[in-house]
């Protein structure tokens, strides 16, 4: 039996909860924060057993990994002009993972 | 030394906290949320040493295991009609723990 | 690899997380309560190497351990009498850390 504790960014937490429940997983997510920014971010707590720990961590890793997005910017403009937004690679997501081993699972 | 992590229902989680603070026990409390409907739930950290671990599950199945409840329901009425409410029976509870080993303990 | 988790007063928790982020540990902050008069407290995760347990519970111990304080109460005073605020000793501060050992870490 294991206890998944993953940190995701809060972008992704609907996608990795929604991905992991339709997985079967049990969790619980705790709003927390975190890193140099001090930013809003998600942790989730995923009791499992042994053999079903990496299934999980395809499904964090599928739904929260870094990774480089298009997002649109808005260039700096007069007051009235006709602005077109331009796309910029930008670095989104991310996400840490402890997998610790539990001692003694109950449910009552 | 043990960290017991015990997910309780909201409803139950006052009577798990005095009970276990009676019982000597040091609990850290969390708000979190879970399962399928994302409902609001509580969270608490327990550290405890090794022969303590099963009086605080003791006390944490005594005041948050599923159980059945009779509670009222408002049967459809017509307007202005008196309504008696009837009992019906309704699960209510839940408790998921974890116990994990603790490789050094320190209070400072 | 290890998980530290370590409780400490909200009023630390600043400088213990700056400390940390300067030492440059990897932490999440979560809102927690507890104790006897269910106060508001700070729980830390904080991943870190075996090597680097010691460092951190260093700069925890520096910036949030039990300690005696020098802080002004305001004396009973009949209305308009000018007061002086008379300096008390007051316990303040404390942490309580756990340490566990991580079975597996992915960072994604
Ligand atoms: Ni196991
Ligand atoms: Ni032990
Ligand atoms: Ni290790």
């Amino acid at each position: 039996m294991k206890l998944i504790i993953a940190i995701v960014n809060n972008d992704d937490s609907n996608a990795v909860q929604t991905a992991l429940t339709e997985g079967g997983y049990f969790i619980t997510k705790m709003a927390t924060s975190g890193g140099f920014l001090r930013k809003g971010n998600t942790t989730f707590l995923i009791g499992t057993n042994d053999e079903k720990v990496d299934g999980a961590l395809e499904i964090i890793k599928a739904n929260a990994k870094k990774r480089v997005e298009k997002e649109p910017t808005v260039p700096p403009t007069e007051m009235g002009e006709f602005f077109t937004p331009i796309m910029v690679d930008v670095l989104v997501g991310g996400a840490t993972v402890f997998v610790l081993n539990v001692d003694r699972f109950e449910k009552m």
